[in-house]
C-alpha cells in the first residue's frame, strides 16, 4: 500500500463534511457550473480524448470499446444537458421522510442525510467520469473515481472541468477526487479503506465486478449482468408479447436490460414460436432453443435454431443472440428464472391478472414487468432521473440508482427533557 | 471448508423461498405459535439454560456474563411475550411504498420484499435466538443462527421450540437453522456463501465485530460500538440537561446507547459543572476531566476528577465512568464528536432553536437528540416496536433496524405492451 489513495481518500472525506452542510441551491448552482465547464472546456476535452483513442487503437482496442471510449461535439453537449437535468431534479437532503409523536411527546423524524464518500470504479466511458460525480454531489456526497486506463485522458480533462467548477463555487477540489494512476493496487488500496469509503460501487464487466466482491473490505453495491426472461404465458396477447420480444432483444442487445431468454407456455408455442423465430431472423437474431423450440423451427426457419445447453440458458449474451424454451406452465418457467436469472429484469406477458400476479410474487428480481419490455429497467424510464447503475445487490437498494438511493434516513429525535428512567432526575 | 455450514445455508436458502410465499396471517401465526411452544417448552429450556451455566462457573465467566447467560421463568416470559408482539406488528410486506404513473402509461410500483436469507452471528444472550428468528420470519426471511459457545445448549433448546412451530405450521424446519457447533472455523465459511446469504449481522463484543467485518464476502451491516455525547450548550435548561446525563450514563451504563463523554459550553460551565460532578458522584459515578472540567471540581469533589487523556474520549467505557470536556462552543463540540465519534448517539440540551439545529446538522450519527436521553435511541422507544440491533453502517439502515429493514423495495412495472423503441415493433 502505498499511501497514494488513502492520501486522496481522506482529502474526499473531509471534502463530503463540506459538501454535506450546503443547502440545495448550492448544490444546484455547483452542478449547473459544472456543465457550463464542459461546455466551454469542449476543445481540450476532445483532444484528450483522441489521445485516448490514439492509444487505444494502437493497443488493438475492440470497435465497440472504441465506440464506448469515444466522445464528439454531440456527446459533450449530451453529457452536460445530463448534467442540468441531474442538477435540476428535487432535493433529496433534509427532508423529513416521516414524523411521529409518541406517547411520552418525543417526536421522532426520519431525515435523509448523505452517505458520506463514495467510491466509483468503472470502465472506457468517460460520461461516467460526469455523471457519476454529479449524482453523488446532488445527494451532498464526495466522490473518489477510478476510471479504467483506457480513458485516461478522458477522464482527466472532464475532472479538470468538474475541479474548475467546485473552485469557482469556492468549495474544495478534492469533492470530486479522480484516481489518475489506474495501476490495480491503488483499487486494492481503495478497497481496504472502510475508515474512509462508505460505499463502493463498480461498473463494468463481470471481471471488475468480481474483483472487487473479492477484495472488498468497505460496503459494496453489485450492478452485475443481466440475463433477462420474457415468459409468454398461455393467456398472452401474442402480438403483445411479439412487441415486447424484439424491443427486449433486438433494440439495443449489448445493454443489461435486454432479453437473453425466451420462455413459452406449451398450448400456445405451435402459434407463437414460427412467428417469434420468424421477427427474430427479420432482426438478424439468432436462436438456441430447446427440443420443443426446434421442433417449432419448419419450412425457411428449419435449420435456424441450435440447440441450446445450460450455458446458453445462463449466458449473459450482450449480442443479438437468444435462448429459447417451451414450458408446461408457469411454474416451470419461474423454476427456470429461479435457476438461472440474474435478479435483474423478468418480464411476463399474459392477459390473466391472476397469472400475473403469481409471476410477481414467484419470482425475486429487482424489477418484474407486467406487459412491459426489460428495457424499461432505468432509472430515467422508472421516474427516478440519472440513475449510477442498476442494483442487483438485495440490500439498500434494488433495481435502478437514482439519487435518492445515494443517502440514508437518520433518526432526529426532539424532546422537552424527556428521560428513560424517571428515577434518574436528580 | 467442511461443507457443513454450506448445506445448512442451502437447505436456509430454499425454505426462504417458502417464507415469501407466504401471506401475513401465516407469518403472524408461525411466530404467535414459536411463542406457545416456548411457554410449553421452559422446564426443557431451563434445565438446558443451567447446563450452559454450570459450565460456565467451571469455565469462569464473569458475573456479568453470567447474567447474560441466564434464563429464568420470568425472563422465558419476557421472550413469550416478544415474540407475540413481534407477531402483532404490521406486515412489512406487500406493501406498495409508491405508485406512479408514467406519461407513457406505465405504473411503476415500489413493493417491499423479504431480503431472503440472513445470517445472525452473536454471543451470550439466548433470547436473541428467538427474537432474531422472529425478526426475520415477519418479513418472510429466513434465518441461519450462529450463537455463542457459552449458550449452546439454550440456543439449541429454544431453537427446538422453533423448529416444533414451524412443523406445526407445515413449514421446513430450515427456514430457522442454527450452526450448532460453534467452531469459528464456520463462522468464516458461512462469510463466504456470496452466493445464499443476503445479509449478516453480528452482535456481540468488538472482537467479534472486527472479525466478521474483516472476513465477510457477504453484505453486513454492523452493530458496532457506541460512544454517546451529550453537549449542555449556552442556552441549556440545566435541570434537564443533568436529568439528560444521569439517565444517560446511570441508568444502565452496561449497554450502547448510554453516554459517554460530556460536553460543557464554557459559559456555563462553572454554574453546570459541579452539580453534575455532584450528581454524578451521588450515582457512583467515576469522572475523568480536561483541565478546565478539574478546575472546577473544588471542596468536596477536589480530588473526584481524574485526568481524561484520548484514550478516555475514544473509549466506550460501557461502565459507571464518564469522559467530562469543557469546550469554547458548539464548533468546537461538533470537532470533538466527529473526532471521536462512533456514529452511534449524539445529545444536545439547549433551550436555542438554531443552536439545535446547527447541531443536528453538523453530526453525522444515526441518531440525534434534542433534549430527549441517548437511551432512547432503541427500536422500541423510537416506535419500530421489537429491534434486531442499532446499525452504525451508513448504508441500508441507520440507527435501530426493526422489521422493515429486514426487506428492500423492488420495482414492479404494469403495462399494455409498451416498447421502448417503437421500431422494434414488428
Amino acid at each position: 500500500m502505498s499511501g497514494y489513495v488513502r492520501a486522496l481518500a481522506q482529502q474526499a472525506r473531509d471534502a463530503s463534511v463540506v459538501l454535506a452542510a450546503l443547502d440545495g441551491d448550492a448544490r444546484r448552482c455547483l452542478i449547473e457550473t459544472m456543465a457550463a465547464q464542459l461546455d466551454s472546456s469542449s476543445a481540450s476535452i476532445l483532444s484528450a480524448n483522441a489521445e485516448d483513442l490514439g492509444r487505444g487503437e494502437a493497443a488493438g482496442l475492440s470497435a465497440a470499446m472504441l465506440d464506448r471510449l469515444r466522445l464528439d461535439p454531440s456527446r459533450l453537449s449530451a453529457i452536460a444537458a445530463a448534467l442540468r437535468e441531474v442538477a435540476a431534479q428535487a432535493d433529496p437532503l433534509g427532508e423529513v421522510t416521516r414524523r411521529e409523536t409518541r406517547p411520552n411527546g418525543l417526536v421522532i423524524e426520519r431525515q435523509r442525510v448523505p452517505l458520506g464518500l463514495i467510491a466509483m470504479i468503472y470502465e472506457a466511458r468517460p460520461n461516467v467520469t460526469a455523471d457519476a460525480a454529479a449524482l453523488c454531489l446532488k445527494a451532498g456526497n464526495a466522490v473518489l473515481l477510478r476510471g479504467g486506463s483506457e480513458a485516461r485522458a478522458s477522464n482527466a480533462a472532464i475532472a479538470a472541468c468538474l475541479h474548475a467548477a467546485l473552485r469557482e463555487q469556492g468549495l474544495p477540489a478534492a469533492a470530486v477526487s479522480l484516481i489518475e494512476d489506474p495501476a490495480r493496487e491503488h483499487v486494492l488500496e481503495l478497497l481496504q479503506l472502510s475508515d474512509l469509503v462508505d460505499l463502493a460501487i463498480p461498473r463494468g464487466g463481470e471481471g471488475l465486478i468480481r474483483f472487487v466482491a473479492e477484495h472488498a473490505r468497505v460496503p459494496v453495491i453489485k450492478h452485475y449482468k443481466g440475463v433477462c426472461h420474457l415468459y409468454v404465458d398461455r393467456a398472452a396477447d401474442l402480438d403483445l408479447a411479439l412487441g415486447l420480444l424484439i424491443d427486449g432483444k433486438a433494440s439495443r442487445p449489448g445493454v443489461c436490460n435486454a432479453l437473453e431468454t425466451l420462455l413459452v407456455h406449451r398450448d400456445i408455442a405451435a402459434d407463437f414460436v414460427p412467428r417469434a423465430l420468424a421477427a427474430l431472423a427479420g432482426r438478424e437474431v439468432q436462436v438456441r432453443g430447446c427440443e420443443r423450440t426446434r421442433a417449432l423451427a419448419t419450412g425457411v426457419l428449419a435449420d435456424a435454431v441450435q440447440a441450446a445447453d445450460e450455458a446458453d440458458y445462463a449466458a449473459e449474451y450482450l449480442d443479438l443472440i437468444i435462448a429459447a424454451k417451451v414450458v408446461d406452465g408457469l411454474d416451470e418457467a419461474l423454476a427456470h428464472i429461479a435457476r438461472f436469472g440474474s435478479d435483474h429484469t423478468e418480464v411476463i406477458a399474459t392477459e390473466d391478472a391472476a397469472t400475473a400476479e403469481a409471476f410477481v410474487r414467484g419470482t425475486r428480481s429487482s424489477a418484474v414487468m407486467v406487459n412491459a419490455s426489460s428495457r424499461f429497467n432505468d432509472g430515467g424510464q422508472l421516474g427516478l432521473g440519472a440513475e449510477i447503475g442498476i442494483s442487483t445487490t438485495r440490500l439498500h437498494a434494488y433495481g435502478p440508482m437514482g439519487v435518492e438511493s445515494l443517502t440514508i434516513e437518520r433518526f432526529v429525535v426532539r424532546g422537552v427533557g424527556q428521560v428513560r428512567h424517571a428515577e434518574s432526575h436528580s
